[in-house]
């Protein structure tokens, strides 16, 4: 059980999963009120999903912005641009551009962690930049329309470690319960097998049991909503940390 | 999704899983108060444990007692004995006079459900005296020491359909967190696969997971304690409960 480490700490004391709310508001002033009503939820983590800004193009304000909500929300930020691709609003920016911000938030130490896709063409670039100025990244995979077989799924959570991942994410969305089952399998095997903390996660309503459960089986990470979800089958934090509670104390 | 049926109703209005709590007091009065308890706590459906009965060779007391049960409690009984090699208390009685409670217990109309082990030398005529009086049929097996591979628990499913069984139902023994999904597997594939409803759970600590999520993956029965538990992993209803209802709302 390997969790995730924020400045060498263990992100929930250890405990798997850490719980981390997305903050999706357009404007500053929408992700503040967020920031703070996450704030008062207690969550691990915060993640800001960047691309529902509005001043994503502005990287200056965008770094500045990112300290503001960290602050607000009292824990470590998660900074995350999510591609259109894999389940991301339209942005102005393209990957270069991004790669940029990327560096800038890094630069200036005002996110925690950042998730890269595996997938952008400059992942080995952004990576890079990142460990260079000493910011740990979670390398991220979404497949918003099936659940790629077992084999797929180790091979993306090889391919988060090989590039430099501190931590490697899946996401998933299922098509049966079998797939569920498949998704849990890969992260309890990725959980088992390599020497960093991985996170996975089924999507949908078929998929809201791995938000619960998918500790257990070695997932170091889990995403519930605080106001707004940022992915289909996020729970309620407060229905997920009492469902958690449950699983902890029997386990 | 086969929920059990009992008078042609079916449990928890059709939901999965419905939940259980087992008695398993020794004498009249500790059961008469267990019963009342679990009354309380509106389960689905108790199940009285006759192994743990210190009156157990009085089938005639025991058949008047088990009417009491039902009445207390306020839901269907389930009628149980668990045999030593699967995880029971000793008795007194030899399988064919645990036949013969069964027998008297059928015709008497004081239960609702029998469970019967499949590995019973007796098992074909005890299912046979339950169908000659319409009492359905819990077809189960147990292993304490470890997880069976996926294949032998599909066929021990099967085993308990080809038996006549009404719910066939395993409880297993996980050595790891990957013998858990095995077991969830099995369920899943069972309860898609056989026109019966099944139940699956993992027992212990690392199990406990099956227990609120077996329902997710086809489990129509999940057992929780009321007052004393009677496997080991069972948790406490109310707990259960909170933490089947956020999947509930979830999925």
């Amino acid at each position: 059980m390997k969790p995730i480490l924020v400045r060498g700490q263990p992100l929930a004391q250890g405990a798997l999963p850490a719980v981390c709310i997305p903050l999706v508001g357009k404007t500053a002033p929408a992700l503040l009120s967020e920031a703070r009503a996450a704030a008062a939820k207690q969550p691990h983590l915060v993640e800001w999903r960047v691309d529902f800004f509005e001043g994503i193009a502005d990287a200056s304000a965008v770094a500045g912005l990112a300290q503001e909500l960290r602050t607000a929300a009292g824990v470590p930020l998660l900074f995350t641009r999510r591609s259109r691709r894999e389940g991301g609003e339209a942005i102005a920016l393209d990957e270069p551009q991004v790669a940029d911000l990327y560096r800038v938030v890094c630069e200036r130490q005002v996110a925690d962690l950042v998730d890269v896709e595996m997938e952008s063409p400059l992942v080995a670039p952004m990576v890079a930049a990142a460990g260079q100025h000493g910011v740990p990244t979670v390398l991220s995979f979404h497949d918003f329309q099936r659940t790629p077989p077992l084999q797929e799924l180790l091979a993306r959570f090889r391919q988060a470690k090989d590039l430099g991942a501190d931590v490697g994410k899946l996401a998933v969305m299922p098509r049966s319960k079998a797939d569920v089952l498949v998704l849990l399998q890969a992260t309890l095997q990725a959980s088992e097998t390599l020497d960093i903390p991985v996170a996975g996660m089924a999507m949908g309503p078929l998929g809201a049991v791995s938000r619960v459960c998918g500790g257990v089986f070695g997932s170091a990470l889990t995403f519930a909503v605080g106001q707004a979800a940022s992915a289909p089958g996020q729970i309620p934090i407060d229905e997920l940390r009492a469902a958690l509670a449950v699983l902890r104390s029997a386990g």
